[in-house]
């Protein structure tokens, strides 16, 4: 009896929580609208600060801007904690660490300097446009990909093991080879330095072998290259493959077991596989 | 009666729609093709004029060729407004404008300079190469990577949001950490652009870490890069096989056995592999 | 009768046949190896001799040495044409052409200068090392690559077309954007080359933009090149997973049909798709 | 009767084997560990040496570290040779010859110098974390890598080998177009170089090309750049795919149906998808 009544007359605490922390009413949905984009702005506000030139002209305007979007989200985390159902659990939640870490540099300020640019973790906070738009077909694909790259860790990480071991050795070998003529290996975790750079065919250039041998070691090494970065592209390009099957067999098969419900079965099953009922 | 008739006596509009719009007759041909050489020589024309010394030497020349060939694409412009059935139809496709498009930049110059390079917008233009050279396989083969992408877009996008949040987290703390000791990170968007350059593995080296902590940094955002680079692959590879897989299929399904219904057959297939009968 | 008794005295034509285009006798094989190993050496001369410091100390030995193995592969060739059975045919063959070639540029030295190091052509010769070490499962390999690369020839010159019509835009976008401030656009053939550069991942850094606006274009166009360097990638690894696994049926299949003999069936075939004949 | 009397009083020799080469008791963890940090503090040692300013301060703590590590590893091969059953086998095995390179560099510097940076073949030794750790699992996941490149090396083989001839005449050209104008092309070796950073996308921009053939040559190259690098992944990608699926098929394999002999099972599956049977 009390419950269609309670839900007529909620308390301003329950109403405050339908709009900060819901996203189905008008009042929610613009609430987490104007919270996006005074992230992004906050955002914005920050890396521009860092140009130089702008600095110096905008330097006052920036340093409002921090300060009032700062208070912005420290009202509004107050407000998260003091009217969530179980406050604990949203302070130690991904979201709610998050929520105050991006306020925190700002405060430092106050104290030390440089931390400000810190700030650059409330991009993170922009994962709550997920949330907002509904994007859950964004979600499933993600998660298709998370599982990928899940399923193969272990590859990638004997993977990124082998490459490190041999980044190590070429780096040395590059030192030894190259220290003498050229300026640019000046110590080995240079050389192993170099030696990434090239593997992953980044190739700055900044260091760059000089002798005829070291120039030759690159090439070896630029051609292994080649081979390794095949690697992780079949690695994750298999996995995706396994798990788009899977989605798909999952989705559309028509051949679910009556009596036990069991869905996933080969198109060319006659009996489930999980009762042995006849399909 | 009179069908027959009017097509033996064609109007002068009519005639002239067969050459301009048409790609069966032999005046339409030649029509066409001598339209795709104005087209590629006046792109040519432009980007030569580009060049300092070619400009020095032969600027008059220039002028008259991508004047000709403006006046000659305006002429061909308004014949195609002129004769075709639908005019308002032909100016809004996506051909038509780009048609218009091509025409403004050298009339633009009459009023203010330096918007005669838009004219590269005429390379689009090389697209009616496919009409005339009835490359219906390319056109195949052309959907079948639009499909592979357009079917993969969410999974894209995903990983382009992921890609971008992690370049905007490390181009911060690399200007965080190399500001102090290098010139080249003198704000946080050049960090991001330095970034973008070391994660897709281009690596120009204008801008490159100095600092130890700022190369460790690097090498890590490389490795990520390595793994990184795998994804879309791994996508694309995958919705490739799938489409391939697809057209296959379709191509095979023709060939459904009468006796007992089997769908899938492969396309050199002349008996139903499930009972024998001959398709 | 005659046929073994013409086997045990043979004429000089039919020695000399043996042990210059066949591989199965002694002699034979000698003579290829010394073969091969005079072009090996006869190419490395010309790279050696193409370094400024080996050439001042030891041009000489080098201009020796060049002479020795044309007049070497010279004395060859005519061989090769005279005991050639249809000496026209081994002219035109590729071989043969390439034969020709690599002996040309030291006499075009006679005549005019810089052509020498065309020899370089001789590298082609390397090809006949196949022939005799009968590598018959690399050359097995390589048609299943070649196969690949040709089944998708179709998508890689549709990718081909789209990649260097995006390259010709943002080419010259980056022209009109950079060229005010920047002395290195210094042209619209330029921009496409730095473009070309850019997309494909290389970034040499030779030309680089400066500007803001084209430093957000050239991320763009990085993060593009992202995607569009999984294309290539997922054509040919589609292609060569198709014709591994038609490779893989085609041998493994016991389902060879007793009746036509047909070998490639599927794994599920009951009955010969060729001939309807139960398996 | 002695055996278990033999367990309860071992020898020293067997005490010590149990704790050198064993990795189940407590005593034979602690050992692996230990030994492990000593390799990685002594790689690390090394390699901060070569670091100027931390040689010039910490110069002679260097040196120290370098010969305890070096005593310490030297007590340890030793005892392993005593304490082995087979001495020889283990002197001769892998490990054990690394075990003993790993030490030679630090005694080579009483006799020559320069050598010392040899050291960095300890890192090799880090593969025994794999015993210790009893990566079983990450063992199979290099063994199904390794198999992979294994099963595909013929066609990287060829695949290699045509990249090698591709260089060496784009090389050769690149030489004889740009040697003229630019400063950077100085040999044919150094052409081929250029080839092999390019073509791998590496591009270190140390030497670029400055002439318009050259470029347009470069840009030619960089886009056969793109399908190649398609190829090695490809090839990598088919492989690990058809190993994935084996794994699979012969976990599944295990579950083979006795009442119809129906091999190839889901690895959840519980009753025969043929004949409805209960596995």
């Amino acid at each position: 009896m009390s419950q269609p009544d309670y839900k007529n007359h909620p308390t301003l605490k329950q109403k405050l929580y339908v709009i900060v922390f819901g996203t189905e009413t008008r009042t929610g949905k613009i609430f987490d609208i104007v919270l996006l984009w005074a992230i992004v702005l906050s955002v914005l506000s920050v890396m521009l600060e860092s140009v130089n030139e702008l600095n110096v002209r905008f330097g006052e305007i920036f340093t409002v801007l921090e300060w009032s979007f700062t208070v912005l989200f420290s009202i509004e985390y107050i407000l998260r904690i003091l009217i969530s159902k179980k406050p604990a659990k949203y302070a130690l939640s991904f979201l709610g660490i998050i929520d105050l870490l991006a306020l925190l540099p700002t405060y430092l300020t106050l104290i030390t300097t440089g931390g400000s640019y810190l700030i650059v973790i409330r991009t993170i906070r922009l994962l709550r446009v997920v949330r907002i738009l509904k994007l859950s077909r964004y979600l499933r694909e993600a998660s298709v990909l998370g599982n990928a790259l899940k399923a193969s860790r272990h590859k990638i990480f004997v993977f990124i093991g082998s490459v490190f071991t041999l980044v190590m050795i070429v780096g040395t070998l590059m030192y030894i080879v190259e220290s003498g003529e050229n300026t640019e290996f000046t110590s080995i975790p240079r050389g192993i330095y170099w030696a990434i750079v090239t593997v992953t065919t980044v190739g700055y250039g900044d260091i760059s072998p000089q002798t005829t041998l070291g120039q030759s070691l690159a090439s070896l090494l630029m051609l292994m290259g080649y081979a390794i970065i095949a690697v992780p592209t079949g690695i994750v390009t298999s996995e995706i493959a396994t798990a788009e099957r899977d989605k798909k067999l999952s989705e559309s098969n028509d051949k679910s077991c009556d009596l036990c419900g069991n869905q996933v079965h080969d198109h060319d099953a006659e009996y489930c596989k999980k009762c042995g009922n006849q399909i």
